[in-house]
């Protein structure tokens, strides 16, 4: 999957996108979608992707729709700043496998650093127990969504 | 350095803006200037900031400037892209120095990846070899700016 990749509609957030795979959501608008990550390198680790650009990489989105992904992406961001308390907030965006990119549909990452860990950081015993404590985390983020 | 600090005007940022300091130039425009990373992560590493805005991070900018900089990295990241052949690209925005946040005016990171390495990654035996070395990677960049 290099920079070139062309889109396949059969990717997983394309899939999300129609309601076809289930997500936990944040935020949603004509525009956007953001959810929860399933593989979080941190509590609150979002992400945020268009909803009408079929993006694989930065490199194939128009500037209307970037623009709308970057304010989504700095929206949920405040939201997780504010409800999580953070140190610290890593915004990322990988275009090609080499870069770290594993889903082909272009994406913004939101992932709050805590130097000292967060309470709701810990090992889940069952899938079940993981969804559940991101479904909590996720309540916490959007009551601090600014519509 | 937490994500409620102060700007300060005296930050490098502020000063390569007035050019009280030099930096090896990118692109600039009304809203945008981007430049090399003077530590570069990768070859082609270079950053985008904001002229016009005096934010800290990403939390305290205004919606038309975070446009002008996530274009500018668009634009920038393109040029890289075509001028080097990286395999993949990250795009990297940290806030909070727990986040790896080092200058407090707000800036995007853009990260070439290659996977092989890159014949312009080299050891410089002195600053000046590589404050050279940053010069012909940047020219190689800006010829592929389409402005």
């Amino acid at each position: 999957m290099d920079l070139n990749t062309p889109y396949d509609q059969e990717n997983i957030f394309a899939k999300i996108i129609k309601g076809d795979i289930p997500c936990i959501k944040l935020y949603e608008d004509d525009h956007i979608l953001s959810f929860m990550d399933m593989f979080p390198q941190s509590v609150g680790h979002s992400l945020v992707i268009s909803k009408s650009a079929t993006a694989v990489n930065l490199f194939d989105i128009d500037q209307d729709n970037l623009c709308h992904l970057i304010k989504g992406a700095q929206k949920i961001g405040n939201a997780a700043k504010i409800a999580l308390k953070p140190d610290g907030i890593k915004l990322a965006q990988f275009s090609g496998n080499a870069a770290g990119q594993t889903v082909f549909h272009l994406h913004f990452h939101i992932i709050p650093v805590f130097e000292n860990g967060h309470i709701l950081d810990q090992t889940d015993p069952t899938d079940e127990a993981k969804n559940a404590r991101l479904v909590k985390i996720a309540e916490l983020i959007r009551k601090e969504i600014n519509n």
